[in-house]
């Protein structure tokens, strides 16, 4: 039996307890190394070395899961972003008739989200930036098409050292959407969110493009953007997206 | 202190460790009369009653706040269409002068996607199609925008008893939008989930068109739907939607 388990975006306590108690009880773990730290408390055997790519992890996990139950785990949720349909193509492909269970765990946006205030109250967009798996083009006309429906906008994997590109043209395409309408998108950017090093900044399009490079040396892998929509405001330093009632019922009055 | 604390979308195990050990440490729990059934193992006052309205409810939790550390709970997630933005709001309208903290928790859309397999793997819009407090206009131009992005759906607050045509008109229009391009978009539809009478049915936008009244009868507030991109697939009766891997190191070899 394989189970693909998202551990949540951080620390243990924001693991889910179905989570928890299956990691308490599996024969092994399958990881990325960088992800050890956080599995290893479990007292498991962890593997995860040799396995620099994703497919190699996966067909791994779904090899060792013919005879022992094994998680493979990820952070933040297995679906969102996560190895979970990989293990269901692989699995189907060759031929591995492994039963395989997604195990749900908070995602980077829900917890970013509450670190926040609650930017994410109304209806939102989730993007991954990297154009790595999915052609820059795609990921353009997603940008364009929330801004459009005025969606709350979480950005994954906004950048790294060695991809700028996405991150900078999406910047600028927001900044121009935004000043053609005379709108200053407020922006949320955690980092580590839910770990110890956790840290955040509120700002907005423009203020974010009129200091883009040291913003640009903040946000790494590690961090997550969310984007307000145009009724985005900050109460008491935090960011809140309105659902409406107050609007509804208060300022109606 | 006031936490605004999401328990996640059924049971006990889906809660996470932290929002666990809040509730056992607060000094009283405020919720909707509904859901006093899944916070009272925690052996806490719990106050609902005579709170029919959302607003008076978390105005009641930020009285009792000034002098006490109180919960304030709902299912699935504190910002996902829960309560955390009202409760800064009428913090600072009404002068409460109370510390308000989000609790991060499962939303119904994590959830679902891990009961039916992994329809969420790639970019997604989160949309509600409660016109209580979004006008229909509003909702209908995020369902345009969802679909020219092809981003998997997830919709909540499908239909009510008493609010049925905001759902019809839904369906009606990604069914027109569909057959116009030649697509079939796949469906999940799950019901109750993470509680034990959860269910789930995988169907496509047609077969949904063709047996309405069945769907409808089917479908309720406690159901969330999630509609796939056009790459979304079936596999081994599971709802994938493929993040790009298996696309490009395997399937272009």
């Amino acid at each position: 039996m394989l189970y693909v388990i998202g551990t949540g975006p951080g620390n243990n306590q924001f693991i889910t307890k179905e989570a928890d108690e299956i990691l308490k009880n599996v024969d092994s773990i399958v990881c990325y190394k960088g992800y050890k730290e956080f599995v290893e408390h479990y007292g498991k055997p962890i593997h995860n070395t040799g396995m620099t790519k994703e497919i190699d992890r996966v067909k791994f996990a779904l090899e060792k899961a013919k005879t022992e139950n094994i998680a493979l785990v990820s952070s933040g949720d297995a679906t969102i972003y996560g190895m979970a349909s990989l293990a269901y193509e692989l699995n189907n492909e060759y031929n591995y008739d492994v039963e395989v269970k997604t195990v749900a765990g908070l995602s980077s946006a829900n917890m970013c989200s509450s670190i926040l205030g609650a930017p994410l109250n109304h209806d939102f967009a989730t993007i991954s930036l990297s154009d790595l798996l999915t052609p820059f083009e795609i990921i353009m006309k997603r940008i364009l098409c929330a801004l459009e429906g005025d969606f709350v906008i979480s950005l994954y994997n906004p950048l790294s050292t060695k991809r700028k590109e996405p991150f900078l043209q999406t910047m600028d395409f927001i900044k121009s959407y935004a000043n053609d309408r005379e709108i200053n998108y407020i922006i949320g950017i955690v980092k580590n969110a839910g770990r110890d090093t956790e840290e955040f900044k509120i700002t907005t399009i423009n203020e974010l493009m009129d200091n883009l490079e040291e913003f640009m040396e903040y946000i790494d892998m590690k961090t997550t953007l969310i984007i307000g929509n145009t009724n985005t405001k900050i109460i008491d330093s935090k960011m809140i997206t309105p659902r409406g009632y107050f609007n509804k019922y208060i300022d109606n009055k």
